[in-house]
């Protein structure tokens, strides 16, 4: 478990697909792509790829936590997204940064900042690497000769607990998997569980907008953050630990979703939750999308929040081994450190029926760990594995993800997805398959997550990715959603988020920026210009 | 109940304290501050008054919309504030606007911005002018040669109703009661019921996140806004209706809060919930504030979020009418508009239960309508119009609101309050009075309210408000609170304010202004200096 990240593909060396799920996703991308020819190009090695010698001397007093290590310069030059692989399978490691610092507190984190700042370096705060939307890549700007990435790692600590508030004081570079154990004596849990938990970072989690295990209610990390200490190349900043507050427009959310280009968020107090003892759910099957839809509307209107209220439309049920194409699934869960969910469960079982929407077997304390809800659960955690062994065969797999509105809802769903799919035909010359669940909901509309799987060809990988990404991301942005729910802006997004993002909101933000950033150093390109 | 704003006390011309209520409240200060003579000075009549001429010369263009009438400058002149009845009460009215303007759409508004760039004129939004903090005076900052006072009562329709999402776009110059009542044919309601609800407005709400009905949840009127629309000095903006987002730093984040120093909020999209059909609720007794406070701490904890959750100590609850000063009292409270909340208030009752409190009578579907509950909650409503006729008599009454997590709660409190007993001691040399109750509740921690009485002199009501409202904010602010948990910052509070306000932050906030208000026309001393 304490192998190193790996440099191409998802999580740890040793760690992958297994041959059996290797297997299952190759039958069913030869169902969607009879006769298609897999050729298979091999994952690079490190000895593979020669790096552009880094243009950093790393200056005596940081040489205990800088390095230029081939391998170190290899992992920090991506995250995990679809283009970035693409390049990876290219060997294209230009963008490699010059050096990669690993800061062990905040003042070594100033040291390399105002490191940066003397040699006109871009800083990239890495968090653990696992951006799907560019935001982590070491992109220099026109006025930097150079690139650094910052990687938090050895901020790892949850450095106080008050129990009676139930929050913890926590460093920002933890993984998620090490906060939760700190916790855990403590009988608390943050129960953020990202689809990435196992390789991103409470600081990532907060500077993306991450988006958690709550489907309703606490869907963002956003409303867990009790306060903030960011480390700015202006120095640094620290914002009132309270419960609740009305003095003037809240600190914490200039930095919430700021994306590495405002400061690096060093600690952070965060609210936490009981670990959960009463728990009821289950899955429902539902006609179509637009069903489940609407008993999802109806369960987020009643105040009841379950904690999972996730729907599959057919497709992506069949996808996860959670149906056979034929229905819809609603995941429904609730959860409580506190309470039994009896009654809860009663209402929503009424909200579910009154739609048409069918228990799966025996709904119960057990059921969120049952049928169709376990193998969504099996299949979301495993699924980033699968990228590293499909896309070496020609196979494009990515997502979308949004928020719209109820009121809109069905047309956007409409509009997003034969955009995709025409895009999809149009730019690899075959049909592709493109599904849609909701990852969160709210009272005033879902969250919708599109899934979209085509054949490419080797060679045109990017130009066919970045076609069917844009077609389907003018699409949702004509269409009222958001270009990113809980994925982030990153480099990826950028086009789309300064349409969504209001021209004037944008010149006050880079003013903002522009204070605590004076030389620029910070993640130029994501949010704004470089 | 159409008659004129007063401008001088609570509310509009022909409404006040009954007799029975000013005899009742005079008999509680008789008890109070035994042997003291209660001069009564007169309130002041428009007429009384010498205005400094104007300052402006309207332009013809805004003439059908701008006026320097007497009576209009009078009401505009000030908040509700305790200082602010003083000064009312002294006949100084020297800040008096020199004109207010009343635009009837966005482009109006953008015409009184244009305006006051050109003629170097302060603006300050007005809401309902039912401030406490000093937020609504126009205030001229040094390089200002005018101040308008910019009402938006004319921005008062609801514009849209989006029944399946269960929002509506409104315009910000709208009183509470207006806005319910072009809801209510919807079956809908925001349920923002601060206590200034009759007086005040939908965009002072957002401008000064405001603090509403839900005692835990939704607090705060920030998670209600679904989007906003801004006319800033610099041009109009309008961010995206969205139910939930991850794109970068939430824009509305900038404005909610931003009391009129960077914009007026002309209309906001807001998430709006069912009328309430079920409900259960009852009045608690507890020994005192802090066994009620362990209470609370369960309840907030425990996920099943009490729309009323609001505690008063033995002091509180005398004064309120709703105890005999010998206990506290939790007023509680449950309410949907889907379901029954019978598990709801069952799991309450065990909390409550097992911290001590025992209910007064029969807790039930009307038990939030009966005893210490309903005395608390007209008490609750008919409080401000008191201010107008005690401070008359030399009566000091004010309160502090703040919030705190609640490892340190009691220390807190306990310092508080003490600072607060030997200020009023000090300043005017005899015992007062120093009462809390909590008016929201979070998981992490309450919000308390502090209301002290103390016997002033008149002459010297100022000096002697001011020295305990120093002695109370310091020791609030040193104890880890915030100086408002949604009362706004307005010009009392900026001195703390600037304590608790990361100092970069301040920069950042401060560039951000300067793009969208390059001139500083904006509420100049609110939130930056002017």
């Amino acid at each position: 478990m304490a192998g190193r990240l790996k440099f191409f593909g998802w999580g740890r060396e040793g760690e992958g697909m297994t041959a059996e799920e290797e297997r299952s996703a190759l039958a069913r991308y030869a169902r969607l792509f009879p006769s298609a020819e897999l050729t298979e190009l091999p994952a690079p090695k490190p000895e593979d790829i020669v790096l552009p010698e880094s243009r950093l001397r790393i200056p005596q007093a940081l040489a205990p936590i800088c390095t230029t290590d081939h391998y170190e310069r290899l992992v920090h030059t991506y995250g995990k997204s679809l283009p970035d692989t693409i390049r990876g399978l290219a060997r294209d490691f230009r963008n490699a940064p010059d050096a990669v610092a690993f800061p062990r507190d905040e003042a070594e984190v100033a040291a390399v900042l105002d490191w940066a700042g003397e040699a006109s370096a871009a800083v990239s705060p890495f968090g653990a690497g696992s951006s799907v939307v560019g935001g982590v890549e070491p992109v220099r700007g026109p006025r930097h000769k150079a690139a650094i990435s910052l990687d938090l790692r050895h901020l790892d600590k949850v450095l106080e607990v008050d129990q009676s508030s139930r929050a913890a004081r926590i460093q920002g570079g933890v993984f998620g998997p090490h906060l939760e154990a700190q916790l855990k004596p403590h009988g608390l849990t943050l129960r953020h569980f990202p689809q990435s938990f196992e390789y991103s970072t409470l600081g990532g989690w907060i500077a993306t907008r991450s988006g958690g295990h709550f489907a309703t209610l606490y869907t963002h990390i956003d409303d867990f953050v009790e306060n903030l200490t960011v480390v700015t190349p202006a120095g640094r900043l620290e914002t009132r630990r309270l419960p609740g507050d009305g003095a003037g427009p809240a600190p914490e959310r200039m930095f919430i979703g700021s994306e590495g280009t405002l400061g690096v968020i060093t600690q952070a107090w965060m609210r936490l939750q009981d670990r959960p003892r009463f728990r009821a759910g289950g899955a429902v099957r539902f006609t179509d999308l637009y069903a489940a839809a609407r008993a999802v509307r109806a369960l987020t209107q009643s105040g009841i929040f379950p904690s999972n209220c996730r729907v599959l439309d057919p497709g992506e049920a069949l996808s996860n081994g959670a149906g056979d194409g034929s229905f819809a699934v609603l995941v429904l869960a609730f959860e409580s450190g506190d309470h039994p969910v009896d009654a809860w469960m009663a209402r929503a079982r009424e909200c579910v029926a009154d739609h048409g929407g069918t228990f799966e077997g025996e709904a119960g304390a057990e059921g969120h760990r049952a049928g169709a809800a376990e193998q969504w659960r099996t299949a979301f955690i495993r699924m980033p594995y699968g990228r590293e062994r499909m896309l070496p065969r020609g196979i494009i797999f990515d997502t979308l993800e949004t928020a719209i509105t109820w009121d809109k809802f069905e047309a956007f769903h409409a509009k997003v997805a034969a955009a995709t799919a025409e895009a999809i035909k149009r730019a690899t010359g075959r049909p592709g398959l493109v599904t849609c669940r909701f990852t969160h909901a709210y009272p005033d509309g879902p969250a919708p997550y599109f899934s979209f799987h085509a054949l490419g060809r080797h060679g045109q990988l990017m130009e066919q990715w970045q076609a069917i990404k844009d077609a389907a991301s003018d699409a949702l942005i004509a269409a009222g959603g958001t270009i990113t729910h809980h994925h982030a802006v990153g480099r990826d997004h950028r086009r789309w988020y300064d349409r969504q993002r209001p021209d004037l909101f944008a010149a006050a933000m880079q003013a903002a920026k522009q204070t605590l950033d004076p030389k620029g150093v910070l993640n130029p390109g994501v949010l704004f210009d470089a």
